[in-house]
């Protein structure tokens, strides 16, 4: 395994705190590039104190293929689940920032405010855990729990958990980061747009797709600026 | 008295300045380890700036026992008047943050908007300093005003002070500082869900409990973090 | 001159940049502490930028004693007007924080939603220029428009300007700059608390007097840390 | 070329991320001061790391000049586009600040809510791309999408772009920075303003040319403090 992934993967999770979006808890991922019938995440850490001697590898099934003695992760199931659905999601970031979890609670759907957010415009779904499993403590700690999370998720980008915080998918690790980043920024502005009062001109679902598409090609140059801030 | 158990209430008193649930003022106390009679509490002071030889130690009636010229604070009186009622209560957070107040001022109750806030889906009490006490300077400066603010938090974790703040216990040091973050953090969520409009699929008590015995299991993880960040 | 009251002008200036109340602008002036008919008051500079050697000593028609080349702020007659008409004032803070304006362009009035913020209990008039002076550039420029301010402030701990910014004056420094910093924080807590809707229980007037009294004794303990943040 | 013109273009773009204006993205150019055909601009860079070496020279059709391998902007076509049609504009700063997007999104036009946002009193018009071009990726990429925001902005200071951000134009630098800065903080209170209900007492169009007038005069002493934040 290149040293240099393992750094990068560490680093995403600290730039996750610094940006704003993980507190003492949140979680990043990746499938394994060499292998994409395993993932890489971090042993169970605050993200702010993440290195890349942290990061485990697990299988689909979200066994430690050589735990040496690390804890994981309990939601290492919410991304198990999702890459083992999702072939073309490369990179999983879970968090729980104040601004993203109202919209897990309302019936009001988040909308992609601006091209920064263009990845909401397909639409963000709500996974709320009663509807298949009843009272719950919320964790997603089981295979059964992740794979209902990322039916639920289906092709977005993006899925709310009811009271509890939300999921990001993307084709790689950097994009996954700037998902993350930007469902936050955009869940702010839009609690201020509705707060103004009628409709909202977000964008539409194409606008969204053309939008997106430069965002995914341009990642690079926020990536370098957010990785230096870390380092 | 173990200088471990000094340190760590002293740094407790720090991170809440530093996860912004304190300002200039806050305090934060913890039953005696080895005496249930007894509670520790820094003499007054910022909390920024507390010490571990800011630590006093006073008896349930909020008698100091053994000042050495330090000057107590006025309020310690909250701290002794659940004590004294509260058995299972280890540690208390009292502080002032501004997205708690709002809603000691207002019908609505709080709610638990997502797992790390679940210790509030028992319930938020409001105590109205003026139901018993008339026109008041807000202060808890009494034995007979502590008594009463135990009394209208009975079995809660939370109790919110109109126009004064809020209380915050737990059954140990680092669920208290947990409880206290998460009080601030959720009251942000939630002022911004009930912007959106709507009902609120907030935790329901039973979910509260569940997600509660989590957060209780793995507050250390939090707690490493944050007290590395104020050592 | 005591070197001491000039550093402590000096220091009040920077406190209110580092507690988010001043930006770029804002200044904030003491009463000549041996001749009651003069007052202190930084050149013309960015508070964050302001030390000792930068106080001026005007007359209270706002005339230099000794300006030694130094450029007055031309804002010095908001003032000398109040000086001039309230013997009782010892500090005033002159901002224009982003909480506070919305109360000064709108006819929901500002309230004490807590302890710390008792001061504005007895209520909080708003100055708008334009009720004497028509059309302005909105600048407190002259020895008429300090006047009219200091009117319109009567025997308040606090004004709005329209438009413009607040005004907050206290019988010492460290209370007006306590003054300043929790009209700040108060109106953020009213902002949210309206915005959950229904009657908010703000302190009344004799609970503020009360509870100020209270403020104005203990205000060093705060006095000390905000000096210690900046020094 | 002054070495000491680079400094300051690049300070202006390092000044909005420190002033929370910029993230990582955003632009800010000015004519060049001896050619009024020619703009200065960054190379495509995150702006809080732009440096003098890597300021680029355009003609207004946004040629570079001497590319020296350097890859510029695409979205340098929004800042000729208003080189060319607003001969008296010699800075303008475009970002995506969470405050302003809303404006942009709904029917509510910015107000000047104070003296600072004096220059928004003309009116703030909001440029919808899907007006002249119809479905696209939102990007201002073209002379033709830069000579239609042009046309929107007609002879305002400050320009919304409908699901994206805005544009502020000035007679000098200093002048452009002050003006993206509180377009974002007016921004702020504006939104708080609307919250609290009922008709705002923003400044009128008169009061805002007498207000703005101060400012431009007086921009150097804000200017000073920016530039050594970020030196």
């Amino acid at each position: 395994m290149d040293r240099a992934v393992l750094e990068d993967l560490a680093a995403a999770s600290r730039i996750l705190v610094d940006q704003g979006v993980f507190d003492a808890a949140g979680h990043v991922s990746m499938r394994h590039p060499q292998d994409p019938g395993r993932f890489l995440m971090s042993r169970s850490l605050a993200p702010e104190l993440v290195a890349a001697d942290d990061i485990m590898e697990f299988t689909l099934d979200c066994t430690p293929s050589d735990a040496q003695g690390r804890k994981p992760f309990i939601e290492r199931f919410l991304h198990g689940g999702i890459y083992a659905k999702r072939l073309d999601v490369m990179a999983i970031a879970h968090g729980h920032s104040a601004a993203v979890i109202p919209f897990g609670l309302v019936s009001k759907p988040m909308r992609a405010t601006y091209h920064n957010a263009a990845f909401l415009a397909a639409g963000v779904p709500v996974f709320d855990i009663r509807d298949r499993f009843g009272i719950t403590d919320i964790v997603i700690s089981s295979a059964e729990r992740g794979a209902a999370l990322a039916d639920a998720l289906g092709d977005k980008a993006v899925l709310l958990l009811r009271a509890h915080g939300f999921v990001a998918v993307a084709p790689d690790l950097p994009s996954a980061v700037f998902r993350a980043i930007f469902t936050e920024v955009s869940a702010r502005v839009q609690l201020q747009a509705e707060a103004l009062g009628g409709p909202i001109a977000a964008l539409d679902e194409e606008e969204g797709r053309k939008a997106d598409a430069i965002n995914l090609a341009t990642v690079g140059r926020s990536w370098e600026l957010w990785k230096k801030r870390v380092s």
